[in-house]
Parts: C-alpha cells; sequence; structure tokens
C-alpha cells in the first residue's frame, strides 16, 4: 500500500512553506524517547525493519495528489514536487535487538528536509511500537527464567496489523512461539496453541470434548481444563493421557486459564505425576504478564509455559513510549528546542557502549557525542549506516539473529537495570564536545529564554 | 487483504476436530465485555462496520492452503472446505455509537461451528479497538464541554492501520477533526494541523518562521509557541497576527505544546488580546487526556481546542477491553462456562433499554433476556439484524451519524455513568427466563463443580 498520506497534515503544510521559501537544505532528524516508561530500566531497539520498508515504499500516488489538490492547501508546484518523490536520504540506525536508553537515539535520518519531515510520524510509529513490545516481551522472558513463553496477544492488539507486528517484537523479545498463524506464515515463527472453552461447551461433556482432540492431535494436544472446574479438568486430562498412552501416544500438556495458578498448577502437576504423566507439561494462560509470572516463577509454581496476550501485547502498563523525532542539524547548523522539560542534544550523534562483563560484576556505560567525534577509548559505536541514497546499505536480518542479539545483550544487564520494579538504567555521559555545542547554541538563545524564565 | 490466517492456531486445529467429529451444528457465539474498564462508566460501540467488511472479505487463499498444508496439521478434507470457504452466517449487533455496559453483547454471531469459531480472534480484535477508543474520546468530548478537540495519535498509535481506526472511532467519540491525511481521505474527516518545533528550527529564528507559515497560509495559520519560550512565541504570534489584519487576514490561532496550560493560556490569551487578536484562537496539545481537559476546563482556562494524541489513541488508562466472544448456543442446545470468575449467560440474547428523561432526572434500565422473549414493557431492543447468509442486510451508516448518536445517547445517561472518576454504571437487570435457564445448565453441570468449590 503506498503509504504517502499516512501522516499528518502539519508535515503537508510545512512542506508547503519550504517550498515556498526557497528552503532545500539537508535536514538531520533524531529519534529517540525522552525518557523510559516507569518500571523500565531498559529498552529493546525494534521496528527498524518495518521503519526502512516504509522509506523504501514512500510515495504519493495519483489518487493522492488529487486529494491533496481538492484540500485547496497546496500549490501546483508542490504537488509536481510529490509526484514521483521518493526518500533519498540516509538513515543510520541501532541493530535490531538492541539495548538502549533514554535520550539515545534509536535512528537519525539525513535528507533534505521536506523529504525527512514528511516521514516523521510513520518512523515514530513503527519504532515505537516495536520497541515497546520487544521491551515488555523481553521483560516476560526474563522473568519466565528459561519457561517457555507463547505469544497470544492476537485478538487484543490494536488492529490485524498490530498483532503481526506484536508476534514479531515478541519474537525478538525472545518469545519461541505465536498463536498467530498469518505471523508464523510471514515470518517463520512457530505457531502455537490449544483449544477454546467454546470447543469444550459444543460437546455433551468435556472428556468427549478431550477424546475429540486426542483423536486429531494425539501427540500434540494441550488441553484446557478451566471450562467448568480445573481441577476436574485435569483429572478428565488424565484420563485421556492414560488412554493416549496405552496406545503410544503421549498428552502433550493441559492450559490453566483462570484461577490460582500458584494453588492450581500444583495440584493439577499432582494429579498428571500420580497418572503416570509426568512428562505431560503445565500451561497457564489470561491475564499474564512479567510481574505475575516473576511472582509464579519466585514462588516455584510447577508451570511450564506461559501464554501471554492482552498485557504484553498492548505492552499494559506502558501503551506508549515518549517518542520524540527532533530536529538537530538544518543546512550545516546545529538545531535545539529549549521548551520546558523537552528540551533536546543538537547535532547528529553517536552512542558508544563500553561492557564490563566480570564473573561478578557486569557494568554499562554509555557516551552520547557528534557523529564525527572519535570513540571513547574501548568503547564501540551503536548507530550503523543502514540506508543510503533511500536504498538499504544492510542486508535483512533473519528474526532468529535479531533474538540472539537480544538475549545477549540484556544478559550482559547490571542487574539493576533488569530489575521488574524501579530498575536502575546507566547514566548516560554526554562527551564535551557535545555538552559544549549545547552551551553555544542555547547561549544563543537564552537571552529571549531568560527574560520569562 | 484476504485475511483467512489472521487467526490463533487453535481455530484451525479445532476446526480440524469439528470437521472429523462431523460436527457441524450451528452456533451462537456473543461477543461482550466482562467488565467495564477502570473509570469507565459506559462504553461507546465502535467497529462494527470494520468486523461486517473482515466477515463479508473472510477467505483463505491458495497460498494460505499451502502453508496450513505444509504444517502437516490439517487433513485433505478440512483443506478442501477451506477452498472457497466464506462466511455465511448471520449477526445482530448495536449499532456503533450506542453506549453500552458490562454483560451486554455488542454483537452475536449464528453459523455453523467451523465458521463462527474461525472468525473469532478478528471480531475481537476489530470490535476491542475502536470501542476503546471510541469511548476514550467521548469522554474527552464530555470532559472539552464544547470545546473543540482534534486526533493527534497517529505517530503513537499502535502501527499505521491502528491510526486509521483511532481517528474513525475518536470521529464518532466527537472529535470535530484529525491530523491524520489518509483518515481524511478515506473518511471523509475534516483534518486539521499546525507545525512542528522542527519548522521553527530550520529558520534563523521563530519570528521569520511564522512569517514564512503566514504567508503560506494567511488565513488558516496556527502558530506553535513553544519551540524556545511560549511567552515569547505568543508575542512573536501577536507580531505576525498584526501584520496579517494589516493585510486583511486573520491569525487563525496559537498553539501551546509543554509548560503550565492554565498558567500560560491566560497569559498567552491577555497578550493576543492586547495585541487586538481576540479573534485567534488558543489551542492546546501535549500529554493530554479526559483528567487534565477536565481539570483545565474546571479552572477556566482560556483554551478554546485540544489536540489530544497518544493517550486518546492507545487509550492510555485503559488499553484493553476485557472483550469476550463465548459459545452461547450449539445444535439448539444453550451452553455456558462456569470458570472462576468467569461464567457466562446460556442462549441468544438480546438488550432491552428503557430510558427516562426528565428535566431533573436521566435514568437507563436494561435488561438482558433470550432473544426470543418480549420486550419488557416501554423497553427497546437494542440488537438487531445486520447480516444474514453471510450479506450486510442494513446499509453502512454514515460516520457523522455514529457521532449524531453518541452525542443523543451520552446526553441521555444519568450523571453518575458521566464522571470521570469512580463512575456508576446501571445496574444490569436479568429477565426471569434467562435467570431461569442459566439455573438449569449450572444444576447439571454443578454436581461436578461442588466436589471441588
Amino acid at each position: 500500500m503506498p503509504s504517502g498520506l499516512l501522516l499528518d497534515l502539519y508535515q503537508l503544510t510545512m512542506a508547503q512553506t519550504y517550498l515556498a521559501e526557497g528552503m532545500d537544505g539537508m535536514a538531520t532528524f533524531s529519534l529517540f524517547a525522552r525518557n523510559l516508561p516507569p518500571n523500565r530500566g531498559y529498552l529493546v531497539a525494534a521496528g527498524l525493519e518495518d521503519a526502512l520498508t516504509y522509506l523504501e515504499n514512500f510515495r504519493f500516488t495519483g489518487e493522492d495528489l488529487d486529494f491533496l489538490d481538492s484540500t485547496n492547501l497546496f500549490t501546483a508546484p508542490l504537488l509536481e514536487r510529490f509526484d514521483q518523490l521518493k526518500f533519498t536520504g540516509r538513515v543510520r540506525a541501532l541493530a535490531e535487538g538492541t539495548v538502549c536508553f533514554a535520550d539515545e537515539p534509536l535512528l537519525e535520518v539525513t535528507a533534505p528536509i521536506l523529504e525527512a519531515q514528511l516521514v516523521e510520524t510513520m518512523l515514530i510509529n513503527e519504532i515505537q511500537l516495536q520497541t515497546l513490545i520487544a521491551t515488555k516481551a523481553a521483560r516476560c522472558v526474563d522473568a519466565g527464567a528459561g519457561r517457555r513463553l507463547v505469544d497470544f496477544a492476537l485478538r487484543r492488539a490494536h488492529g490485524g496489523e498490530a498483532g503481526m507486528k506484536v508476534a514479531r517484537a515478541s519474537f525478538i523479545g525472545g518469545f519461541e512461539a505465536t498463536s498467530n498463524v498469518r505471523a508464523s506464515q510471514t515470518y517463520g515463527i512457530p505457531a502455537a496453541g490449544t483449544m477454546a472453552h467454546s470447543f469444550i461447551e459444543a460437546f455433551p461433556d468435556e472428556l468427549s470434548a478431550f477424546r475429540a482432540y486426542a483423536r486429531a492431535y494425539p501427540d500434540r494436544a494441550v488441553l484446557l481444563v478451566d471450562t467448568y472446574d480445573s481441577i476436574e479438568g485435569a483429572r478428565n486430562a488424565g484420563i485421556v493421557g492414560r488412554e493416549l498412552a496405552a496406545n503410544g501416544h503421549q498428552l502433550a500438556g493441559i492450559r490453566l486459564d483462570s484461577g490460582d495458578f500458584a494453588d492450581l498448577s500444583r495440584k493439577v502437576r499432582m494429579l498428571l505425576d500420580e497418572a503416570g504423566l509426568s512428562a505431560t507439561t503445565v500451561f497457564a494462560s489470561g491475564g499474564l504478564d512479567e510481574y505475575e509470572i516473576a511472582d509464579l516463577v519466585a514462588g516455584g509454581a510447577p508451570i511450564d509455559g506461559f501464554g501471554v496476550g492482552t498485557r504484553m501485547g498492548v505492552s499494559a502498563d506502558a501503551p506508549h513510549l515518549d517518542l520524540a523525532y527532533k530536529l538537530v542539524s538544518y543546512d550545516g547548523t546545529p538545531t535545539m528546542k529549549l521548551s520546558e522539560g523537552k528540551a533536546t542534544w543538537p547535532g547528529a550523534k553517536q552512542v558508544w557502549r563500553h561492557r564490563t562483563n566480570g564473573d561478578a560484576v557486569r557494568s554499562i556505560e554509555d557516551w552520547i557525542g557528534l557523529a564525527d567525534e572519535s570513540a571513547p577509548e574501548g568503547a564501540v559505536p551503536l548507530l550503523a549506516e543502514v540506508m543510503k541514497n533511500g536504498e538499504r546499505t544492510s542486508p535483512v536480518e533473519p528474526l532468529a539473529a535479531l533474538q540472539s542479539r537480544r538475549k545477549e545483550e540484556i544478559a550482559a544487564l547490571p542487574e539493576a537495570c533488569r530489575r521488574m520494579r524501579a530498575p536502575v538504567p546507566p547514566v548516560l555521559r554526554p562527551t564535551p564536545a557535545l555538552w559544549e555545542l549545547r552551551r553555544e547554541i542555547a547561549a544563543k538563545l537564552r537571552p529571549v529564554v531568560e527574560a520569562h524564565r
């Protein structure tokens, strides 16, 4: 779908004004989180792949131009410029799966100002959603401490497209599978699922329903036990499990979907073990998130895997990220804004990271500085060129590689960053050159401001 | 886009089992909210139009069938059934813009169980998002007490598709315009917008930026004043406003985007009035929601309109709705589930509403009963047939009609329902026939359950 008009009106009226004023200089915009959401000690960068696809496909169709013409807001020269317009800029970005923090650019765009401004809204949109979800998913995985996590979010994601992006981002975050079949088809993520309460109810009784499902899937049945009563359901599952075993099959698992999981999981585990079904797993779903998973794991609940839907899929405790896309340089001159509580760092930037991974101590030190500075000693740069002249300069990375990167990145974080509640992110260190540039520009703008503060 | 595989794996494995067992009876599923989110005294039903479009377009493509075949989970007879499968069922639903409450079906589907089960996930998805957003938007509009509200959510909606649905649903909720140009093109919603900080920063100074924009849009410029300092920005806007007036034009407005809006709005209003610009409006944006708007309105802040983005677009304080899609009847037999805290009402249903709109007292009484019951005296039924044999039986309603319905519905609500915090929804009254049916079915299931409770 050509995405030209999927933007905010002001991007078009600003474009009109830039054109009228003959302003066609190169602009650099920096996309970063102004702050971390509550209870987040890090972000997992994600969404770059879709953001680059958006930039590659950015076009106005003839129908779009006709619509714009009908608004009487735009001149013929602007519509001529829009016809055949492509994004021709350069993009530097963090690789997906990289851990990052507030004020660190996830992405910087350098392009003629008209182009760079037109792509603002959808770049924020693409990076926000998957970064939010990869972060939330990574926290669930961290809380799960090795247990299997499955994405169940499609039904309560914000639209079908969001459901697809949630499946992708949660896989980067460390989920092993998704219930979303189109996501499995599109991204190669393993598909997983069990059965619904309606399935049970459509049969005369629960045991008949379990038996029917086991006939269809003798080696991969996960039976939902809470339609009428979880304990009785587990007993019925035990009966079917023994019947399967007698025919050389194995009941894969049971699913709890309501009630007190800590208590129920112990009881159903015992019932399954007594039925000789020690290889049959216990899976839990229903209103779960990282906080609940951490509590269940800490309490030793015998649960082998979790289906996590709603709260992960909308990042329920932090459903938005305060992402900004700010002009940091225009026509060779660094710029910044001074708005109360929203001041920005000027100039195209780089972020460098230095890690210490001792046996007992893991530390991370990040610097932010100007793009053309040399790296602080022992630190590696995080932003790399991924697009030039509107074309990708790096191959598409397999999703599994992004998942592995996230895993390594999080394993190397200090414990304080990873806490579920009140985590402490590392302090970001601006380089002396960046401080100095900010001081210079602020000083030029300051006389005006000081009069009112 | 054919949407066949945009579903959960279990829908397919259940379909496989239904087919293998020869179960092809008619099923009725009821879609309802199990409870209202915190601080919600009502829901505004929305999303039906897109849900019906989904049902009309539901198909598996050849590529989908090849993918399913490759999983080795499905038999040839099932894939044959899926080839050419269409949704052939009946749908009864609340009209969009109707106010509703917990446990009241927003929609009921009656179809062969295989079909009705396959569409579960996306029906929940479509109805959830727009109902959430129309409700959140309606609360913002209620808080705004007549002030103009504009949707600024595209950049922080969960994907571009979500941004489109947010624009549509917020218009139903009473917003007057959207910044989303494609939504304006698609839905005929008025487009609105101002300018970005980057625009100001790209000029040598703020006054030059304002003048350039005013040259391009002399009669509809809304100048963003907080890039460096809101008060100084308003002074510069005043200069440009006088220049425009001298040439027979009028500065449309200024926009505040940071700082203390209660204080700043008074100061900038005074500056504009002193400059003879009493017709120039003050518009505020940045982190707003219904709570903040209500406070500003209660405090008498001279703000004429609000741009509401992030917190409306993700329904930040309640980003998900506990929507269930439950089997209530199969092959002529009513069904229910008894899961802890999630028990359901059996049978195909109707909701009837009786309103009293006295001068001093507004009351609302809702009954829920079986679909074939007659209406309680003086009450009107809310669920109406909108699709039969897979085809729409009612014309598409214009968006403006849905907006008007929402307005009338909310105006008729008791004050207790409309409170911003701790509202009190009306009590839902089950009919005697529904109580009796529930008792009967529960009694049949109870002996099993009582053993463990």
